[in-house]
């Protein structure tokens, strides 16, 4: 392939001149030039090619270890996370101060830590999710905790120093989290003791560093019954004198991918916890920390397809076969520019969805545009990862079946990322139901728009997505079966169709990136078309379904 | 899902029903009826279930174990191939002499053989692959070795006291055998001394059997370069006097799945071996071999889909979220729908290619049917065994990913399917190059007018498929690497049509088929047109291929 440019350069493209950040931070108090974009961004894929791609390997075959009650990660994790700590990089986005209390943040752009979670997810899914997490917990605190509660525990997730996790689902209660069980109760003093199961808790226990905050939901003694009467706690797993909580890690998963990253059954044994935010609000904070969790997910799916990409793109070069390097090959080279235009696409959409959450925090702009792409960026991105790791295995033949080549973590791992923080089938529910009828469609009329303005080749697909948009408003408002029946198809067809409009975009600002735009547009986007084929057949599964 | 068929039932309806094998056996020395049918499948169904499906995922965690230079299968395997071999399983399809001798085949179809392969492949991939290889060996022998030989080794081989290998590839002889290097010289007694490195050799060391077969391909002194240069030889791991041949297994591969089958690394250091058929004639044995295993590994994707489709069916059926079973959901009966209907539709689809071989071998018909399916069942339902698989995790959740249910590992065995055999995209290049341009399209023609004439709502994907071949036909022949660009996505659609073709029969055949093969027509058939949309569009993918 000619003008292949690397993750970090399509990085700093799509940030600078696609979603233009310094522009949306231009009105704000920390305004960002691209000379700090791409300062930063050099700086994570440094951070990334020296301490987690070496390492990522052996790091799978180690796997995260339980023996006598305590978790164990790979040895090069501790040098990585030493040097995630030293680095700063878990304050990237985080505040500088909340009420008035420093808690060390950079205040940087959501993103841009998007686009450093790439990076570093590129380097090593396992080791990402441990940040990930704890991201996800000084979201929730910072927006939910009280001002003593953030005093005590931002400085130190912020820092590094400890890190979150989040406790959801139970045995009973995965994608329905109305039967979460855990049960908390006053201890008298203004504190709780929680006792219940939690499982699939990711970094659960660990030994990276010497205390973990674990934010779980429970329900308290007088709570009503379902959703409604959940409460978000925080417990810490060493107590403030020093002594060890009353939970404990009850064992680890053995898994298909993501051997390192340790997921733990935790047991909560009477645990001391604080109440996070309102009693029975719990799943609203919860809600609010999954969110951006769920666009880090879809950030994911990019860096696994980055991660197969360059592996078989190395190996496809080396790799003789009938008198030349199989890159040259046409049906190789059609892998590798699957793979190169789908994980390009997804990048920019994962960067668009971003920018739309700057624009909402840091411009003021409305949450409708973040809250319909955040289920697509989920799904689409995670369903291609996996898409195009399979693809990498194939470019790599026989080697890519044998684990050596590092072809086949790839997919073993990017395959939980259509799974976990809400499967790809909740998201596609949740764009229909929640972020599509709530506002009769204007916000999808308003990308359709954009995409129609932005390249006449992407014309048949907006006219096909609002039609299905249509037929959704109209048939899937009066029928709900219908409307999950057809919710996959049609969040897939979106993200082709927006994944075709972010190659457009990034054609116009550089035209290194037009061929490979012009690939996806006649090869790769009729796909779109494929599945709005679908949305619309929703009968012919409905007419499969018992009769309720 | 209502009116769901379980796999003997779909494979008796296609093989007495759809493809009329007892038509097409009515007029040779060896008839079946539908009865004999039904029993063969119910009884290998029975041998599946009773000594497969319960110990699949326990030999999967014990994996096949190399120590001390031998290697050693799961425990459970010794039971399992008892039983295959008591039950004369492996002579199914064989021959039941051979210029005179009795060999002790049953002669039954290949369409009632490939039925049988994938019950017992769904049952336990990793078992599986020993006796399909065995079944190649004898192919090739049956044809093309000497009467001496053929009394020899194939009694052993059909009554499965032997197993066989096929040793093709080496470290840099993988899609190009034209690379091969391993030696064979005369050892002046009409025999020869192999000497080289066999990689990938699917159960080239076990302990199931006292011997085993090799096949190898390797280099006369005096051969010419490249394939014109390669003949076909035959080793036993043990000498008829009793004493080890010079041959061994190096070591086995770490893999992503079918841990239980041994991908061994064979090193042959002057091994006795016999010529098999003439010299530098190997590689067109070795393909009349291949051809029949093709069609074997494209009935593995079906199985793997099959197994993933149980246990997903098994598990919603079972999980309660939101007040019911999820298989309620319409999201998870649309991804059990779609798993059903494509590994239904592959399923018929290798029938008819199995009855095409029939028709060709019993019936004196052409060979241009099964020549030309080949390659899609290669490749299309292996591609769709990994999508089945990995929609089967999706509709278990989070357990999915946990290796416990079983689901996980039927993605890491069925990824290996589009590998091996053949990649996928050499199939597409093979359907292309040698099926299509070699007739002028003339049994593609008759396929899309029979497709045409089944159901109307075939006709727009059979005219756009006619397209599609017209254009291969013209610009293809006069530009390989178009050809090559757009073949794998022109299998692929040619896969998709027929597969709603293979649907539109089983309809008409019983009405029991009536709601899954529309909800194929309607929701799954337009993926054929979006590939159909990439192969006009080769130019894209050229465009970005360097200059030669």
């Amino acid at each position: 392939m000619t003008q292949a440019t690397t993750p970090a350069e399509d990085l700093i493209l799509g940030l600078t001149r696609i979603v233009d950040l310094p522009g949306i931070t231009a009105a704000t108090g920390l305004p960002i030039s691209p000379d700090d974009i791409t300062a930063i961004i050099r700086e994570a894929e440094r951070y990334a090619r020296e301490l987690l791609w070496p390492n990522a390997q052996a790091a799978d075959r180690h796997g995260a270890v339980y023996e006598n009650g305590v978790v164990r990660v790979p040895p090069s994790y501790h040098e990585a996370y030493k040097g995630w700590v030293e680095g700063g990089w878990q304050g990237l986005a985080a505040p500088a101060e909340v009420n008035g209390i420093p808690v060390g943040g950079q205040e940087l752009p959501q993103a841009l830590w998007m686009a450093v979670s790439e990076l570093v997810t590129s380097g090593d899914m396992a080791f990402s999710l441990c940040p990930l997490l704890t991201g996800g917990a000084i979201e929730a605190l910072a927006r939910f905790a009280s001002p003593a509660q953030q005093e005590a525990w931002l400085p130190r997730l912020v820092s590094g120093e400890w890190t979150g996790t989040m406790c959801l689902t139970e045995p009973q209660a995965g994608s329905d989290l109305s039967q979460v069980r855990t049960k908390a109760e006053p201890d008298g003093t203004g504190g709780y003791r929680i006792t219940g199961q939690k499982i699939y808790i990711t970094f659960g226990d660990h030994d990276l560093t010497p205390n973990t905050l674990h934010l779980i939901l429970a329900r308290l003694p007088d709570a009503p019954p379902g959703t409604r009467g959940i409460s978000l706690f925080a417990a810490p797993k060493v107590l403030p004198d020093g002594t060890a909580n009353a939970l404990r890690c009850g064992g680890i998963e053995k898994k298909l991918g993501i051997h390192a990253a340790p997921t733990c059954v935790m047991l909560f044994e009477g645990a001391e916890a604080q109440l996070v935010g309102e009693p029975n609000r719990g799943l609203a904070a919860m809600f609010a920390m999954m969110n951006a969790a769920r666009l880090g997910v879809g950030v994911e799916g990019v860096a696994q397809g980055a991660r197969a990409l360059a592996l078989a793109e190395a190996y496809a070069a080396d790799r003789i076969q009938g008198g030349g390097p199989i890159s040259r090959h046409p049906d190789v080279a059609r892998m590798l520019a699957e793979m190169r235009a789908i994980t390009l696409a997804g990048r920019l959409l994962a960067l668009e969805a971003g920018a739309a959450l700057d624009r909402a925090r840091l411009a003021g702009a409305s949450e409708a545009r973040v809250a319909l792409l955040t289920p697509i960026v989920k799904s689409w991105c995670t369903d291609r990862g996996v898409d195009v790791a399979s693809l990498g295995i194939q470019v790599h033949g026989g080697m890519g079946f044998v684990e050596d080549t590092g072809a086949a973590q790839v997919l073993r791992d990017a395959r939980i990322a259509p799974i976990y923080e809400g499967t790809n089938g909740i998201q596609a529910i949740d764009l229909v139901t929640r972020k599509l009828f709530r506002d009769g469609g204007a916000e999808m009329a308003a990308v359709i728009a954009e995409i129609r303005a932005t390249d006449p080749r992407l014309a048949a697909a907006a006219e096909a997505l609002e039609r299905a948009t249509a037929w959704m408003l109209d048939r899937g408002q009066r029928d709900a079966a219908a409307a999950q029946a057809s919710a996959a198809a049609y969040l897939d067809a979106a993200g082709w169709t927006m994944g075709g409009w972010m190659l457009a975009r990034a054609a116009r600002a550089d035209e290194r990136y037009a061929p490979i735009c012009a690939f996806y547009l006649a090869r790769l986007l009729p796909r779109a078309a494929a599945r709005l084929a679908e949305v619309e057949a929703a009968d012919a599964l409905l007419a499969l379904l018992p009769a309720a």
